[in-house]
């Protein structure tokens, strides 16, 4: 199994990991595959001697998430505050947040804080447990295989890994499944992970005797006052930590596999192994997890897309530009009718606009300064450079500036199906979820900012509706803001109107009683903007769409409405997608749906199948009285034994097979098979034909 | 009024005019407008001096078209032959073409002769006609401005021009008044049009005696015994001819206008002035095509796509690239609907591809080499070049590819709606008819040879079911062919698959009894083409449609199927889009409808026009059932006269308002309009809601 990590992530890793930073290689926050995934990568080490040197025996402040203040002695921990409050919650605890700052729960806090206490149900909790699992990993390691030098070994978005240096010595499964068991006996040690602040020339002293010339290499970097040790059992490694309190709560290891990776990510360098795992705090959830990458593997949408025909790429066309076959097209004009419908309801205008403009409107849009990585070069014509277009919205501004708008004209919501092309690293394209042309249900909506609220709650209320057709029932929204220090060149550089849209949009979430989470740095480059991540039923995380304020693009294009009072405002603009983009969103319906589509989108949603001959052309009469409801419906008249046609047309995952003999033709009937379930009874043609009806025009998802 | 002939026509013309060959500006056959027109240019001179010279006295062969031979004495004139068939046909005739080359119909034939009688009615014929017209109009010049000199005065396809040098003199509208009114006069005194060979010497000595250096000009790219003069009343011109017989058949003139026009169309020459006219046979012609002239420039789809709201263009975008607004972007979508509802019934599967591809693409498909120049320049990344499409067809070769077929799977018709990008030069855009980025309803057909004829002749039928839909009573079928000559230039080098490919097109439009033309060398580069040619309501001409056969791509795509006897084939490729490009189709919808498009493609279906506020509450609970069927419709809610309301809903061009007052609220009625056509009475809500639906349904083109 190879590791698909671009090689500048190694170089960055530092020997222990605690940071949220989260590098996203398939999709904004997509995990294409197990392997395939989000690294969290150290921040650079900070000075925590001081914090830690505060005197003991005075009273210091905790305040709590809830805003509750309680008063500790110095020094307490927070495992202590936990068994304060509960035996049953310090359990529970893995780690905890200090003034912001994730630490041991073990370590003692010597002045007035903030904290939380970090659980498994927490993003940091995790990886915390799973860093301190890297620690288990190379204790079981060093003692199966003495002599092992180690690299770093982080925690990710699912697990953690080690990168070793086996003195040329190849492992296999056979290993993996020795480590394990050997990983489980230590852990059953119940073994603390015990911090150690080192002074530098000590670390260097240890590990000269040692003869480790990876972890004196990573001390260069460090100073006094920075580097700490942590043990476990008969472990100690360089790390900045923060660890859970014992090795005990680590109950279900699965060690994934093996995979090699260059010293620093240059492949110059020496190769070493990286060995991958995941930890549970209990083996059900590990079962569980185990269930969903096999699920996952079944229902990976290439595997899918090849198999029932939904999509092709071809070499000479480019990669990452997908071609939709037949079968796939079907999927996207049932998603665009579904989308229209919706959006003609809800006071939508439809346009159509080219995919190329010229540089001056990339100017004017600020794509060019500030997303001109994203974008296709130029194409130079007559001594002006044309583009391909990234972006939908500079278009519909141009659409909202051809003619004079008034009050009376807002919100003027504009809606295009776009085609919009990035230019992705070819290392980055990945199927349907990374890709270079992508197809999208965008909108740009046109408002006063009184009009604003209640716009952009109708957005997301339409997410909402989108979600319930598609039975998405785990969902976060995420509130993605600018970075202060990225004004100019990140974002544009308008410090008041972001911190003032950003609350604007905060409100509108509170007010309206959406959960919400917030995020820095994550802003489009003209505003703030709600991301949407969506969670598949097999529970793979996927950032579907995104609703955005524009503060700055209306200024840009001189956008004026006429008030009621006879002058000149910019209006603010939503920029909004709520199916995301085609390509990723079948892409998610097929791993959703396992390829299962309801029948609404299915592109093939019956196949009749005459048991004989005698039987077709009764059965193309049946074919012509569905077809012309508008029922998607194909004859088998091959000849060939029903039983093969039904499995073909099981693997082909059509929703309903009519089997037709002599009893169905003679009684007017069809003998109905729902795919998945076998035999449901034969039906009258009327009744099925009404029966199949409702349940696409309602858009059931139900098999 | 400004020409806007491109430089390089003027150059080519010469001062006499007779051949067919047309150069096309505006759409491949469209004619913008009268200032935009086609030019007939004179062919080389031929040497004809052999042909004047046989011997009289002998009995000659004359072929007539329908195969009919008839015997003449030597000498006989096509007037002579026409008399002896009857002295009406006499009247009409106005030229001849002999052995394929048209002539005055007063020259001796000498030699046994293919004959054809050219009157009005041919294309020749109204050529002739109109070049002699210019002839009539440089002699009333010269009576009226004598020491004028004449430079060329070509026809054209709506009449003809003269470029004159006047000595610094302008002329006015009424001059053109006075000129017609001599034109008149010397087209009463019926005198005859006199060709006369004439020695290059005496024509240098007859122009420098006159002191005409443009005359001189000209000649000096002449030979001896390629030179003639023709003479009508006090004028002689040198011109390679034909014309007509006598003026007095020239019944009906008309001046249009005066144009600036640099001397060879070099801006560095001196500007002539260059007056246009017409001249038709009978008054009530030219009364008909000034009526046409008028309707047309109401009907200008520019101006209407302007109040029409339909499209808008933008500097920052660019030229020819149409931006859709919400009223032209439904004129899309219902013929969209339209075309998807009639290539489901004819068997097409739909597919999404991407707009771009690398150049390997190109060079298989045939487009680098054979038609670079119509494309847009490459993006060049990560080291390959890729190129934004100007035609669908290549991708649908590789969805086709991507799966094996066979053939059952035959025949296999793929069918998008792609948008194409075509570099046109910047001075040949215009409007909606000729633009950068075409949106087109677009399919190609693989075929096995057997079904080559069923499709192809399904193809043109489709066509015809969409003319009588539009209301498309005049149309004409062209068979475009490929040249010899240019082989391995403008046509894939395969002489054999040409004749073969072109003689299964004709047979298939013979066979099924279709009316077409064949013209030579216009076919595409991969095989032949039907162009099919419509006329607007108006009479003018615009090529629609193609329906293409290729031989070419198949082979170098490596398209294969399996045939019933498992061996391999290559299937012939149909190219086809019936409703041509949306930019040109509905640039022709709204000459053709004046704007009133018939109500399923009216942007706005209904207004409903409340007397005063008090209705307002009625009138949108109407509009919220006539939504809910589907019907687009508003109400117009401003506290305005409802006399206004109806005038601007007039002009909006809606099909039906519904006024709604006290009696019609008190009814649950509406009191009905029908643009253009005022009350049509009232009705129950039900009652109109029923009527309309059955109007969109049926798309009927009535008002």
């Amino acid at each position: 199994m190879h590791c698909g990590l671009p090689t500048a992530v190694f170089y960055s890793i530092a020997c222990c990991v605690a940071s949220t930073l989260s590098f996203r290689f398939y999709g904004d926050k997509f995990d294409a595959n197990t392997d395939l995934i989000s690294v969290k990568v150290c921040l650079p080490f900070v000075t925590f001697a001081a914090l830690n040197q505060g005197e003991q025996g005075f009273m210091i402040n905790v305040t709590f998430p809830d805003g509750a203040v309680r008063q500790y002695e110095a020094g307490v921990s927070a495992l202590d505050v936990a068994k304060s409050i509960s035996e049953g919650l310090a359990r529970k605890v893995l780690a905890a947040s200090v003034n912001g700052q994730v630490w041991d729960a073990t370590r003692p806090i010597n002045e007035d804080a903030t904290l939380k206490l970090l659980t498994w149900d927490d993003t940091d909790g995790k990886s915390t447990f799973w860093h301190s699992s890297a620690h288990l990993m190379a204790e079981a390691v060093e003692t199966m295989f003495p002599g092992v030098k180690f690299w770093v070994g982080p925690a990710i978005d699912r697990g953690f890994y080690y990168d070793m240096d086996l003195g040329g010595k190849q492992i296999g499964e056979d290993d993996l499944k020795a480590l394990e068991k050997k990983m489980n006996e230590l852990a059953k040690q119940n073994n603390a992970y015990q911090r150690k602040e080192i002074a530098k020339a000590e670390a260097i002293k240890y590990f000269e005797e040692k003869g480790d010339e990876y972890k004196l290499d990573l001390l260069q970097n460090l100073n006094d006052g920075e580097i700490t040790f942590y043990t476990q059992g008969q472990f100690t490694d360089l790390c900045r930590g923060p660890h859970i309190p014992t090795t005990g709560s680590i109950k279900a290891i699965k060690l994934m596999s093996i995979a090699g990776a260059y010293w620093k990510g240059d492949e110059k360098n020496k190769q070493l192994t990286r060995i991958y795992g995941i930890t549970f705090p209990n083996q059900k959830e590990l079962d569980e997890y185990l269930l969903m990458l096999e699920e996952a593997k079944k229902r990976d949408h290439r595997k899918l897309g090849k198999e029932l025909s939904i999509y092709t790429m071809d070499d000479d066309v480019g990669q990452g530009l997908i071609m939709w076959l037949p079968n796939g097209t079907i999927i996207i004009e049932e998603l665009e009718k579904l989308a229209k419908e919706t959006e003609a309801e809800a006071g939508y205008k439809r346009v159509v606009t080219p995919h190329i403009a010229k540089e001056s409107m990339y100017l004017t849009s600020g794509h060019l300064p500030y997303y001109a990585d994203s974008m296709y070069p130029p194409m130079e014509l007559e001594g002006e450079k044309y583009y391909l277009r990234s972006m939908n919205c500079p278009h519909h501004h141009k659409i909202f500036a051809a003619e004079p708008k008034s009050y009376r004209d807002l919100p003027y919501r504009v809606a295009e199906y776009g085609t919009v092309y990035r230019y992705e690293q070819s290392g980055e394209l990945f199927g349907l979820m990374r890709v270079r042309c992508l197809h999208m249900n965008d909108a740009h909506i046109y408002c006063t900012k009184e009009q604003f609220a209640a716009e952009f709650k109708a957005v997301n209320d339409m997410y909402l509706k989108y979600f319930k057709i598609f039975g998405i029932d785990k969902y976060v929204m995420r509130l993605s803001l600018h970075s202060k220090e990225k004004l100019g060149v990140k974002y544009v550089n308008e410090p008041e109107l972001w911190l003032e849209t950003e609350a604007l949009v905060r409100d509108v979430m509170t007010e309206a009683g959406i959960p919400f989470i917030e995020v820095q740095d994550e802003a489009a480059f003209y505003g703030p903007k709600i991301d949407v991540q969506i969670w598949s039923v097999i529970g793979r995380e996927f950032t579907l769409a995104t609703n955005q304020v524009d503060f700055s693009q209306g200024r840009s294009f001189k956008l004026q409405y006429t008030t009621q009072d006879n002058t000149s405002e910019t209006p603010l603009i939503i920029h909004r997608a709520p199916l995301g983009t085609h390509e990723r969103f079948i892409g998610f319906l097929l791993e959703h749906y396992a390829g299962k589509l309801p029948v609404w989108l299915a592109p093939l949603q019956v196949k009749i199948l005459p048991i004989s001959e005698k039987f077709i052309p009764y059965c193309q009469e049946v074919q012509r009285q569905l077809r012309k409801a508008g029922v998607r419906v194909e004859v088998d008249e091959r000849n060939e034994k029903i039983g093969k046609k039904i499995r073909e047309a099981e693997l082909g995952k059509v929703p309903y097979m009519a089997v037709v003999g002599e009893r169905e033709m003679a009684e007017n009937k069809l003998g109905l098979r729902r795919q998945g379930k076998g035999d449901i009874g034969a039906q009258a043609v009327d009744e099925f034909l009404n029966m199949i009806l409702e349940e696409i025009r309602e858009r059931k998802s139900g098999e």
